[in-house]
């Protein structure tokens, strides 16, 4: 593959993350990152058997000194000359549902570290790359691409860290659309919710998740194709069965 | 085309209704609505001319008599034994900045008909018919698309009379897919803004307009082929540059 | 009583209305609306007996003509030389539970006519008397509050109609605020909601309905003497056993 | 002071802190907290000078140890025998813009911990409390109210941290208020923007200013003194000409 840019996925342990790996592995060469191996083996496997590229790198999205490691080693090791063409924070920390006054403030500390402060890092490793991208003739904008969840939305009894965290990482995400799009960045919000992002299990996916992951990872496709004239800042995806 | 489906466009004079005319006639015979034929003639003919299969039709969204007309010379002579796979109602009414004090009844009654009353009437028409594909195998989930604007999610001043308008549309549209979303039926609003629905103007359109039509053109399309299980009921589509 | 200034609430026969009508009979002459007397009287009579000065006019806010006419006998025969301190719009119109393919289109437009289009009318009578009462030097900021509901907010499964004349009655208020706040007119929408806005039965007001009444009067109150300093542009009341 | 109840102001520093502590000072003892006596002892002397009792206490809002600390002290030492009838939480925390990539992880830490962290505290701290008077008869619901932003309800470009924080605060909100709502616990979010919330400044605040902060007075307390039958979740307090 002789694309110089390339696509990155953190929190690439999830159907959502290994969908949306997948399917950018089709245009790029991918990077895929989780906290240890055992998240994002399978999927880098998976990926380069099908005839795509792809590496795990090993990360932990809130420590700043892990993931500044990550990426230089990514810029000199990994994919030296490359430039990142998209970035999904994908990452989702701590959902619990618990009567508050039995919550903890490691369980609310938890969300905040991989729900907000992940994002935040995150973003402040790729926005710069992902500038020097829209200066380079890219095929497409570059694009960060946050995940979240209905609890992204509103806050909802029994769930209050997590939709702390959540509506966080959506107002980060707005702020940073607000920010950076002028400059040619596409900021997208993509509340997935329900039963889409079931954890991968080998052998017991029926066929709707399947067919479900098979559309989330188009889905994310598309967004990082939007002309900069048409930029989504927020979509929904839920199933049919859900309320809202 | 041996498709038994088609498709459904409804303010095909514009730019959005055009372009996602265009792209539903790759996949279904297409029926393009507007109050008169200078608003479809065009789009009809060239889909015809690139192979596809488009009828012009000639209805008032806002007038129940002309809209059930219309549906009934769709079913008896156009396209009988046909299912419909999806409608789009992209009539944009009465859109005028003024200061509120020198605006007229006349112009809010204009809003709230086209935007409305005719979203109304549109669905009560297309929905039995969506209900009936969802029971027949179709190649996607049966969908009802409704296209929104900035002045859907809030209002502005010397704008009352479109917001109220375009508020309420969405509201429908809320509520249809809260109503219908469970029974198979996708219901979506798409807040297209900006630049991006410009008139369509012979031989002087942009190549960046151009480019953002096809891309609204397989927007379109993607909302719809979204399995029931990762409906997005809302999605804004929005040019860089646009402030929000 | 020596004040110059006068308050007025249409949509008087509610539970809202007349709370509301009575709070501010404490400080200003007050006019209640209503498509007849029958809506109105009881509340006119309770006030004068108390020691206010109240007056009924029957007017239908959807009907341009009647309105004017309404108007027109305020300034002229009922408080001449008066201006219009605070107006209140409480019209809840045809709000109906159905499913949305038994909805019919005159249900749609009894809404549109009466949620949206009499806000229009109503507002377009009273800013211009509002503005002029902004310039003499009130005691408190002039005033237009509109009244809301949950279906302002979103739409819901079989209450479509309902839902989308209410959210477009919250846009108007929005544009109405942005448009004449900056000029001294608080305009507000209060999404009043549940058990709240109970029609007022003679002898079988439970002690709580009675409570609630005499707390939502001295809520619009409360937002009629805000000072342009802190406006208040949206707030709900709602029962705190109210799913939201 | 007879009341066996009292009030609770933290972040009790700011123009709304100490504004609401003299108005809830009228009808209970209050106890004001900040990190330093700097913070609160001028509204403390001014409130016990007035006639009110009112008493200050340092502490952390985002340190557990703290806010145990200071809660303990206040049911064996400051006010034994006495019941919270209402809480409000004020600190707003790291307010500062910058662009993104020169916010440091540092800023963004303050924010979450004195914006989300605090609250999360402060309400495991509270709620048990105001539940125990929820059952004691007390004059009016109790109640906890989170002062919240502009920025609670949408990110903007340079002000990602803040943004995220605060919107993190008001999904903590609307999650205590689903959950607590129905047991009789009144949680409301008030947005509370542009000059409203100067710092007071001896002998230099304006009229303006004064009279604002006389009717922040009110608002809170009426928050507080709403009938569990109307419960505002969330209002905005906002300048005339604040742009929104």
């Amino acid at each position: 593959m002789a694309s110089k840019f390339y696509a990155l996925v953190i929190g690439a342990g999830t159907g959502t993350g290994s969908a949306a790996a997948r399917r950018f592995a089709k245009s790029y060469p991918v990077v895929l990152m989780a906290r240890s191996p055992a998240s994002y083996q399978d999927a880098v496997d998976a990926i380069n058997a099908a005839g795509g590229q792809a590496v795990g790198v090993s990360a932990d999205a809130a420590d700043e000194g892990s993931l500044k490691a990550a990426f230089a080693r990514i810029r000199d090791e990994l994919l030296p000359g490359h430039q990142l063409a998209a970035a999904v924070y994908n990452v989702g920390a701590n959902f619990k549902r618990a009567p508050f006054l039995e919550a903890t403030v490691e369980d609310l500390d938890g969300s905040l570290g991989g729900n907000v402060r992940g994002t935040f890092l995150f973003a402040q490793q790729t926005i710069p790359l992902l500038l020097e991208t829209a200066a380079a003739r890219p095929p497409h904008p570059p694009t960060l691409i946050l995940t979240g969840a209905t609890a992204s939305l509103r806050g909802a009894a029994h769930c209050a860290g997590f939709a702390a965290g959540m509506a966080a990482r959506r107002a980060l995400g707005q702020s940073l659309a607000r920010e950076f799009g002028p400059r040619g960045v596409h900021v997208a919000h993509a509340v997935v919710d329900g039963v889409i992002d079931i954890p991968r299990t080998k052998g017991t996916m029926s066929t709707a998740a399947r067919r479900t992951g098979s559309w989330i990872r188009m889905r994310y496709w598309h967004l990082h194709t939007q002309p900069r004239s048409a930029f989504t800042q927020e979509l929904d995806l839920r199933p049919y069965v859900e309320k809202f």
